[in-house]
């Protein structure tokens, strides 16, 4: 486990007057085809404000930055602050031109960079199965 | 967009005797902590048979290996080749002791590198709004 690997940008994050645009690097324009026939993606992309050693050696937080919540493990949170800086979002499709998406809403910095894009497919699972506890609750504001 | 960024493995998924094991390693057990409050989590790991330069450049594939399926970008699928060979998959917790989480199930080929833990946040959206092709609405044997 001592190797690392090696992550390239297919693109980037790009928010202009109000609008939100995926824009992927346009020799990847053929990986897009058929992602219209979709109307939510998952968008895979880089915390590059925290890819520090200091930021990326945090191993716990307060979820959510609220000290009333539990002191938790990174890998129990979706903190932004986590050994490999990955957020993974879902996000609904308004439009795709080219090598363009347009979303509707993420809760990403502009201009962070896109390391992959997966097709929407819903969890097939019970939810009466699912567990969590109470701060994760409610929605991240 | 011409850096690359670095991933450096968290731990390894450990398929023994019927059981699988997400062994992370020791010196991040602390980020482990609140994790026994959830049921489920979501693992990134890497797709690492499919780490070489002719697997991440194929763009197109067709969905499930079904040429009956319409060719599609990688964007378009999960399949494991992509520019960047990462996994998102959703699993049950078993039971976690110390550094290792074993899990139900995963769709993962065993010793593949572990590069995050995230708590499983269900997903809040109108499941009416979710559009899908005809080849992704029955899951993946």
């Amino acid at each position: 486990m001592e190797n690392s690997f090696q992550i390239q940008p297919v693109g980037v994050i790009n928010k202009k007057a109000g609008n939100i645009y995926l824009e992927i690097r346009p020799d990847y324009n053929k990986a897009l085809s058929g992602l219209e026939t979709f109307s939510h993606i998952m968008v895979l992309y880089w915390l590059h404000e925290n890819d520090a050693p200091d930021k990326r050696s945090v191993l716990q937080v307060y979820p959510r930055k609220n000290r009333a919540n539990p002191l938790s493990g990174v890998f129990a949170t979706h903190s932004p602050l986590r050994p490999n800086p990955i957020a993974v979002t879902i996000c609904q499709i308004m439009k795709i031109e080219n090598n363009i998406i347009q979303i509707k809403d993420i809760d990403a910095f502009d201009q962070s960079p896109i390391i992959d894009i997966k097709c929407y497919l819903p969890e097939k699972m019970n939810t009466s199965s699912i567990r969590l506890p109470k701060w994760a609750e409610t929605k991240a504001k």
